[in-house]
């Protein structure tokens, strides 16, 4: 560790400025006195250009998203929270362990350094909470206009510790069951709430969430999990679309069986969203073999992030790859991926 | 390897749109149509949210660094072959052979796609020229005036397979020689000539280039290696100052022996820079016990990277951790680190 500072940051009252990027003291001071104390991890504060990483045996898993929502803080969460949670769950799709993760800031000059301050607490208690180190990361300083306010890009690094598991977008085969960990939409509803600055009598928060260890319960339960993705930018319509074309196979699912709050669907129909189109951020849907459905929903609703988890279709065989949904009143429709843009910098 | 779109993106007039950062079709596509086509990687081409990563036995390193430099395309490179050289190099600085990548985009809307695609074709280009492979990423879009083109974030992971190696920026010690790999400031002083119009009549160009290859060389003439690390931004004297800082130690080094171009040494003098401070992506300073030095030097020479490398000074005992510098007139002077900001998004 270096030695602290003559005159240490104004955290309350100071502001990025560009010489904070630029590679000397200034900057030095601002990784030392946010980021080191925030992440107070001993790898990161030996100040050297890289991490080494200490990983048990298995196979090893990297996973990268940026973050650039807007409002930065928002119902249930801010920019500093997701950009934990949100790679976190990215390597835990895959069935691995999330260890370590990475963290790089761009920051527009002129952000109170309060700001940032809070963003990197935010982080650091996300992933404390989540059982990830931040352990190596960078800064760069961009001028006025040039950005706006801070975009952070996290990188995870995992370990698939369980030989059994073959978790995988391609794997899912006509008859399995499709589920989901919980209620669908919280995270873009709160955000676009908060946007539109509209109160409801019981306020929707943000879902986001590390969906780690709720994962850990599942490969425990049901090792043969075909395939995991978390239903983030475009909601379960794209993860299920998606799959469904990496796979080669179509999807069949019930609208009554898709977990909705009540405030949730009412907040979509006022701002003219589709549930299933709208982000989340720690949900999940789990595709497995249909003789395992019943314990996997079990493992699931037995962990505290999944306990609203239901059975809300199966995998069929279609040659176009059409996800289609029975709907509440006993029509089918196709359910397709979002064509244009609905919800700009939900994450 | 999905399907291809019926309608290709238009590469020589299109733009990216909102769209393309949803989540939905118009994503896949881009990522498809655009870094799918450059990176041709298996592992990015299954459409996973995660890469698996093949690890040779060894320790295993992280690193990561957000590229925001304008213009995007300079004398000697661009934004993409300096995301990748970036982060290839601070990951061979540790001894680390470089293996994986993973690039985090953050695009303005209204950017060309033909400079996107421009770009990942370079960063593919340099990074098979690296031996790397881009193995996942993430594609975000902020509106018009939200960020400036493109800002890149490449995450880069690597091996340490050689036991014997030690390699941290604690651990130089009194005595030991401070070598460089070459001329010094040739980054820097490229892009600024390309930002102020200025001509030379020896072009300068950007010294941007992946290390790992002369490091492996390095490593394996002298795996007593103490410290290595690429003068980025605050160039040499940063470095050397952070050095200095983290062992405990302070430095002496001799103008005479630091390399420089004449043109960079001119450009230097018109542009009211000092040459110590201004960023190279294409060198490194080693440190290493005075007996292996002469081996060092030579095992970089051999190099086509390290054919003016120079032994530049030592590691002396200094409770103020000062970097000396004895002057070509014969004076003596304190390199400080840079107080403010000299060189705006340079990298």
């Amino acid at each position: 560790m270096r030695r602290p500072f003559p005159h240490p940051l104004n955290l309350s009252r100071g502001m990025v400025e560009m010489s904070h990027g630029a590679g000397g003291r200034a900057m030095i001071q601002l990784i030392d006195e946010i980021f080191g104390a925030a992440f107070q991890d001993p790898t990161l504060a030996r100040g050297d250009d890289q991490a080494l990483l200490s990983l048990p045996a298995g196979r090893v898993v990297m996973t990268t998203d940026g973050y650039v929502i807007t409002p930065r803080v928002f119902p249930g969460g801010d920019i500093g929270s997701l950009a934990v949670h949100g790679t976190v769950n990215d390597v835990a799709m895959s069935g691995a362990v999330p260890l370590y993760l990475s963290a790089g800031f761009i920051l527009e000059e002129g952000l109170p350094l309060a700001d940032l301050d809070a963003i990197a607490r935010s982080m650091a208690a996300a992933a404390r909470a989540a059982g990830v180190s931040v352990v190596t990361g960078d800064t760069k300083v961009v001028e006025r206009g040039g950005c706006d306010g801070v975009f952070i890009t996290t990188t995870g690094v995992g370990v698939i510790t369980d030989d059994r598991l073959d978790i995988a977008g391609d794997r899912a085969r006509p008859g399995d069951a499709i589920l989901v960990s919980g209620t669908l939409g919280d995270h873009g509803v709160a955000v676009m709430s908060q946007r539109e600055n509209l109160a409801f009598e019981t306020p929707i928060l943000s879902d986001s969430a590390a969906l780690n260890g709720l994962v850990a319960d599942m490969v425990a339960a049901v090792p043969g999990i075909r395939a995991m993705r978390d239903p983030t930018r475009g909601g379960l319509a794209a993860t299920l679309n998606e799959l469904a074309h990496q796979s080669g196979v179509g999807m069949a699912i019930r609208e009554a069986d898709v977990p909705l709050k009540p405030a949730v669907r009412g907040a979509c129909e006022l701002l003219g969203l589709d549930p299933l189109t709208v982000p989340n951020e720690g949900k999940l849907v789990a595709i497995c073999p249909p003789e395992h459905a019943d314990a996997l929903l079990r493992a699931m609703r037995s962990h505290p992030l999944g306990q609203e988890a239901a059975v809300i279709g199966r995998v069929v065989e279609n040659a176009e790859h059409f996800v289609q949904m029975e709907t509440l009143l006993g029509g089918r429709r196709i359910v397709d991926w979002l064509a244009g843009e609905q919800l700009p910098r939900i994450c």
